[in-house]
């Protein structure tokens, strides 16, 4: 027999879902850069035996820390050029193959990423994105025009907030590491203080299946400053990926034992 | 007992699938308006019992037809805005989820696309694409610049060419309705007849899992004309389907009994 009110008892299974202490997280990061310090740090074991099929170079690290079980996940090499298979296509399929095998409670996005003088940022910050969305996505018909910008909240997280030195800003997500005067145009009406390649990719895909998620960038190269992008990134590449590491483990210590509704 | 030169016995494989009629084809289509008049000629139905896990909008409708089996998925409508789930992110979920579940021996991605008077387009032409790549992932560091551009050649078609009135040209890939200036240089550079929102995404997957894939475009918009893209878009949809319609039905019809070799 149907129980009373369908909706309120989908409810109550989400708040008591929020309730349960999270066991298993799973972070998805664009570069191996990016990913070895933290594969390291948790000591987590590459997956030999892929849980993902045939073909696609994406690498899963799993283990446990604390109470938590860890599955961390990096898009691979592309097998034709060798280069680190980073943008919304890579990472919108990763999430998608991940939560579908992994289903876990929350998911970290951590990686690098632009930034900007005019929100105060320098290299190095390390921001939590309250928002995130597409800065180069612009179709021009109405409601279509939403869908292409595509912003959706990431998982709210107060406590966290207070508790860590980390900054809070919108995130902005193109395919290109530079940036036109269009989509400018559009990380402003973003009001973005982080640019990156991934974020709302994940957002996108993690909201299809309702699972949590939140966005960790550091900051490698200050957008609207002196240097080009593509220059920055490189030489602060491995620098920055040490404040990513560092805010990932407090994140994660902070995690730990807690339920969704404390984070 | 292993065979004497694996990699040759790989290519036997190959070739021997080559050979054999094809049999299962996948049609992937980013709107529901492009959609239906395919569903409705090949009289495909629903899939009710979704092939696709829950929470995502997609849509597979199959049947038979001659000696194929017939799938066509189609992205859906986003779930909270209610329009089409065009662009790069949905069209790679679906290849990937629709390759995985279907082992289909051949992709044909049909849609609109827009077209340039440079390079002698009229409203209704249909292509079929030689190559596909993308316009709108710049990353200016050595190698990175080629994966951003994603150039890959379509599966090769000599004798449907020969048979059927089709256009070629090279197709390029972005997920915006409109052209930036950046794009529109990018677009040169890939020296491309037609611009969609989907092939190259298409072209990705269906690469990481190496099934052959088609592109076949019809043109709803001359980017280089007098009017705005969307308006030309809007004004031209139904009737460029019926464009688009009448090719994907003569390329059905010419691939049935044949295998790939012979395409």
């Amino acid at each position: 027999m149907a129980p009373h009110g369908e909706g309120s008892e989908e409810a109550l299974v989400v708040q008591d879902e929020n309730r349960k202490p999270i066991s298993s997280i799973l972070i998805i990061i664009a570069m191996q850069t990016e990913a070895i310090p933290i594969v390291n740090k948790f000591q987590l074991k590459e997956d030999l035996d892929s849980t993902f099929p045939k073909g696609v170079p994406w690498v899963r690290y799993h283990g446990s820390y604390k109470d938590l079980r860890i599955n961390l996940v990096w898009p691979g090499k592309d097998s034709t050029l060798g280069v680190d298979s980073v943008g919304t296509i890579s990472a919108s399929l990763v999430t998608y193959a991940a939560i579908q095998a992994l289903q876990p409670d929350l998911i970290i996005n951590a990686g690098t990423a632009g930034s900007f003088k005019v929100k105060g940022a320098s290299i190095s910050d390390v921001f939590l994105a309250s928002d995130v969305a597409f800065h180069d996505r612009r179709i021009p018909i109405p409601v279509f025009d939403l869908y292409g910008v595509g912003l959706r909240q990431s998982f709210s997280t107060p406590n966290l907030l207070k508790e860590l030195n980390l900054k809070v800003g919108k995130l902005s997500t193109g395919d290109s590491l530079d940036m036109s005067p269009q989509e400018e145009a559009s990380i402003v009406a973003n009001d973005a203080s982080v640019k990156d390649m991934e974020g709302a990719a994940v957002a996108y895909v993690a909201d299809l299946f309702k699972v949590p998620a939140i966005f960790i960038k550091a900051v490698t190269d200050i957008v609207d400053g002196e240097k080009p992008t593509s220059e920055e990134f490189l030489q602060n590449l491995a620098e920055v990926t040490a404040a990513l590491d560092h805010a990932v483990t407090q994140v994660v210590d902070f995690i730990n034992g807690k339920c969704l509704s404390e984070l």
